[in-house]
Formats: structure tokens, sequence, C-alpha cells
């Protein structure tokens, strides 16, 4: 076990480098999505709790995390206490595919960053049993996910993903199944003449028609640096070469 | 009635300005689509042509141009003879909504830069009825332009279509609904920091699920010149300011 930094280094967090660490991709879930006042978040497949960890750096609203695996439950509780968030961030070990109905609808916020690799004859799985549960579709499917957030989410609430370009159309299809209006996307490339790697999304329950594509989030210039506007979001302006 | 180069100058296009000009988002949409060798290519809502004549830069196959306002035909038809296509491009004079069925399936490639606004009430229209009919869906909604583009391309064929963000939900929903997988999305922005301004989409019929997001298109710079990848795009290499 493991102390880290968070990007940003306002928040530690435990890791187990043989066994799961977090990813960029749950910062930036956890800096884009819009808070705006929510009083309730709630975070699925948390994971170690880099999510979380990252939403308590832009807010005080008490934050739900749900993960399933006890192990990474077990990391997460020793990274909320460590940064004295036990009162801020409660860890749940649960299925979100059997949440209780009394907690649907009451979360102002939702994010998830999910596990992104669909379970194929082809293509094995990973090495340990918790990178293979939190990489690949094995206990929740992209469908579930967002059914989940859907159904936790009060109406009007928003909804944030983050997930691979290449099932982007079935994200858009399965938020406009249950309910999210797709309003915000905002798609991640290595550098400019490269294709995307990541696409964050956030949706509206019952919200109205209408989308923002952001600015696209571009994480090396041509000099092979970080952008500057990428080091602004992922580093909260810390210098990441210090 | 005045006499343009295209952006890129291979191609001249007549114009008249009181009454309907091309936009840039034709010419995208003329150079994004895949051709790979097709043979049969159809662009729907045509106006004067500017998609069909950016096509005929890239291939020799042959092009149907199909376009429901009058005036508008006769204005490809004197660019497309102006530049010696008249083997290659056929304008129809036509309502997309009722397209032959015999000419269903046949086409490899089908391209569209549709209205891109809905009608309504607090929406007023434009001051022509060219102009109407060429931005507003009056005349065919983006469900109709979706279902003709599927109906007229063949099995496996592709369809690229260019619109606008706030409605890439309704864009991918449509194509979905339609057997249209979209499997090509880029983003237009005006600038790095900016929000997009435009989305191509291509997409194949009958195909498989998975997507590419390209890397972004980025109009100008921060110099406020145009991107040297927008450059080559967008003017073919020409220099735009000699």
């Amino acid at each position: 076990m493991r102390l880290d930094f968070l990007p940003g280094k306002k928040r530690t967090i435990y890791q187990r480098p043989d066994f799961f660490t977090y990813s960029m991709d749950s910062i930036l879930l956890g800096r884009f999505v819009t808070l705006r006042g929510g009083k309730r978040l709630l975070d699925l497949c948390a994971g170690t709790g880099a999510v979380p960890l990252a939403l308590s750096v832009r807010t005080t609203a008490l934050i739900d995390a749900v993960e399933l695996q006890e192990p990474l439950c077990r990391l997460m509780e020793a990274s909320v206490s460590e940064n004295g968030l036990e009162e801020q961030i409660h860890v749940h070990e649960a299925d979100l595919r059997t949440m209780h109905p009394q907690d649907w609808g009451v979360y102002d916020v939702v994010t998830c960053n999910p596990p992104y690799f669909p379970v194929t004859a082809e293509k094995g799985v990973n090495e340990t049993e918790a990178r293979t549960l939190a990489r690949h579709e094995v206990a929740c499917t992209l469908e579930d996910v967002v059914k989940t957030a859907a159904r936790m989410v009060r109406s009007r609430g928003r909804a944030a993903f983050i997930h691979r370009p290449e099932r982007l159309t079935e994200l858009m299809q399965a938020c406009e199944a249950n309910g999210l209006q797709p309003k915000r996307l905002q798609f991640v490339h290595p550098s400019a003449a490269k294709e995307a790697n990541m696409v964050l999304l956030e949706a509206v329950k019952d919200g109205g028609s209408g989308m923002t594509v952001e600015c696209p989030l571009l994480v090396y210039g041509e000099d092979g640096a970080y952008e500057p506007s990428f080091k602004e979001r992922y580093f909260e302006g810390e210098d990441p070469y210090a």
C-alpha cells in the first residue's frame, strides 16, 4: 500500500500498484462534472475513490461512493481518513445493480467511470480479479451503469460519465433510453492531430434537447509538454514537473 | 449571377449572393466523406452543388445531385457545365422524400448538408424563400433526410452528414433508427479554446459497432490565421491569402 498525491496535490490516495491504481480518466471526470450547488453526490464504480476525492476539492456536498470490491473499499476508506474527509465521503460496499429504492432519485449529481471493455470470447481479461472487475463488464454492463445513474439522480439533476469514444453511440443511446438527455460532451485527445481516446459526457435527467461540444481537451502540445489548458485542468495549476 | 472559385480553386461555382451562396459546411463535407472506390454517389439537399463539385475533385464516380428548388438546380447546372462535368454530375430537381424505389440501395456513398434549423413558432425564417428552404426544416426534417440517405445507400455503403453539434443526439438517434451505424465523427471548432460549431458524421449502412472521433478540425490558430491542418483540408493547400 502506497500513499500518493492526486494531481494538484490537494488530496492523497492509497494505492496498490500490484492491484489497482487510479487513472487519469477518474480525475478528469471529477473536474468535468457540473456541481452547481448540488448537496448530495453519488459516485458509482468508485474504485479507490479518485473521483470522490477529486470532487471533495470542489465542493463540501456529501458524497456517497459505491464500490463492489471489498479491498478497494478498504483502500478508499483509508484515503478518506488520511484526508480527514470522514464527514464528507461515505464509502458503501455494494452492487450498483441493487441499490436500495429508498435512495432512488435523491442525488443532485451522479458520476461514474465505468469498466470500459465488453467481455468477449476473443479478448482476455486482466491479470488480477480486481483489475478485471474494474476494467471489464463482468459485474456490470454500460446499460447497468447508465440505468442505475438515471435511477439514483433526481429529475433535472446531472449524471456524468467518462468512456471510450468507440462506445459513444452506445453510451448516448443508453442515456436517451433511461431519461438522461446528453447536454455536454468533451473529447480528450493525446494531442491536436490525434483521434480522441476518451469522451466526457454530462446528461440532465428529464432535460430538454440541445447539446454543447466543448473545446477539445488536448493533453500534449507539439513540443511534447502538457498543453497549458490541460495542465490547468488536470494539475489544478500545479507544476507537474516540480 | 456571379462565378466564384470553390476553395482550392479547382472548381468554379455560380452563385447569387442576394439569393443563395454555398457555405464552408458543404466544402468540409465534400472533403470529409470516405469515397474508397465508390462508383455511384448521391448528394441530397445539393443546393447550388458545392458538395458534388467538391467531390468531383476527388473521384471520377458518377454523382447524382438532388435539389428541391428549381432556381438552385438551374444554377447548379450552369456550374456543372462551366466546369465541363456534364458526364459526371447529374442534377435532379426532386423532393428527397419521394425518391423513386428503383434507385433505393444503389448508391455507394450518400452525402447531405441538410437544413439545420427546426421550424418553431418563436424563431423566424429567412428573408428569402430559397434561404428559408435551405436553412429551415420546412420541406424536410432531419428524420426525413436520414431516412432517405439510409434508403438510397447500399448495405455497407456510407452516408455522411454535417450538422450543428446541438443536434448531434438527434442525428445519431436517427442514424441508428434507420440502420446507419455512426463510425466516424469529427468536430469543427473556430479555434482550440472554443466549443464546436459543426460536426461531421459518417455512418455505415448495416455496419458493426465502434466509432472513431477524429482529431478536432480547428479553423483558426491563436494568431488568428488559419490552422495549417485546416488550410490543407479546406483550401487543398492553396494559399487563401494569395
